[in-house]
């Protein structure tokens, strides 16, 4: 059985933590753009998304694991200049999304940079993963649907990833996918479950968010062991991402 | 029992990794600055200058492992303009010695590299931790040797790296630190202790290189446990570096 974890970052995971995911059926995954303190130049991001889609998914291969990436400009990143670094994505490929962006705070430059870069995921015509925030998950998102509508960005290309219960009603109620992400302090394998089984499998995908802190790796796969749902632990991700 | 790891690459591994070698006794390790693909831009290296000196810090202490920088410019990580990110070092601080620097193939770009690199670590009165390759590895130390030869760079600043029985002997004999890298691949546990035992303990520090392949984390612990010499598996680091 392969599941799919649709959001990690696989910088901050060893090869033996990656071999150790694909052993445990986790056999592919999207790795997000991130870096893990605020970047000072703009082109370290563009380093950041060749080393994503260039070392990584060789590093994924040696583990078992298939890796494809997302890049761009997450809000906890954004530097100077950052308007270079959608020119560079705008040029390059070799990645399935734009992500994950989104808003953290929901400042006035969070807004910007995230509105311009639904309107190249958009012109792309490729998916865009849209992270929500531990805090004030709710009102960050009423903001980051209001971006979305204002750029008229096609529901089918939106990802919004790391629902609470509470959102993910509104996600899915607007048409768009909705991302489930298993990990403490996220949400328990029992809530996923519960999630699904009230809001149906139609849109949502499961991750984990596995990363740079200590990580539940095998999130999904406890999560597909629990309730046995090949849509959202897999299929789904197949559909939407196109691989 | 507390040793020492004086060449590790954390970004490699996952903080899980981390606490692991620090419960094992790797209380302490120096990370070194490498980029896994050749960046292309020196910003690149900057923000991964920051990113060694206060992410990884703070994400060691989370694993209970104390974790010490070297930053600068490997040679297979050399960017356009790459004197800048030699400006920032110079500017900088916060970090233990310049490295990994070193030759990989020992062209005339890298040989610049190094040689800048050493007058700028002599300027500054620190340690510089220098790589020695895989391949022609007695070729590219003596080439390594006539550039620190040429800035006479001070003896008791300079660690030459990932030494084989061949080249320690070379490396002491001059004078230099030598650095004894246990893992597969390099120096087997049972080498380094022939090496500590042939050539004594005095300026010889044992590490494992640990990073974005598989590693054998607990490298400098089964050497120190299969000799239980105390200099070469901490006492010199925390002299050399001053840690």
């Amino acid at each position: 059985m392969t599941v799919i974890d649709t959001h990690i970052h696989s910088e901050g995971r060893s090869v033996e933590d990656l071999r150790f995911m694909a052993e445990n059926g986790i056999r592919k995954a999207i790795t997000c753009a991130f870096y893990p303190l605020p970047p000072k130049f703009q082109e370290t991001l563009i380093d950041l998304a060749r080393k994503l889609t260039e070392f990584e998914p060789r590093r994924g291969e040696r583990a078992g694991m298939e890796i494809f990436s997302a890049i761009g400009i997450h809000p906890r990143c954004i530097p100077p200049d950052w308007q270079k670094v959608l020119d560079f994505v705008e040029s390059y490929s070799g990645y399935v999304a734009v992500g994950e962006i989104g808003l953290e705070d929901g400042t006035d430059e969070e807004r910007e940079v995230l509105k311009s870069q639904l309107l190249l995921a958009k012109k792309l015509d490729i998916p865009a993963i849209i992270h929500t925030p531990r805090k004030n998950k709710v009102a960050i998102l009423e903001k980051t649907l209001e971006i979305l509508d204002s750029v008229s960005f096609p529901e089918d290309l939106a990802l919004i990833d790391h629902n609470s219960v509470e959102t993910v009603k509104v996600v899915l109620e607007r048409g768009y996918w909705a991302g489930i992400t298993v990990q403490p302090g996220k949400l328990s394998v029992e809530e996923a479950v519960k999630i699904v089984e009230e809001f149906g499998d139609e849109r949502l995908v499961a991750n984990s968010d596995t990363g740079f802190s200590e990580s539940d790796m095998l999130a999904v796969k406890k999560f597909y062991d629990a309730c046995k749902n090949d849509r959202v632990a897999r299929k789904n991700a197949e559909r939407f991402f196109g691989i």
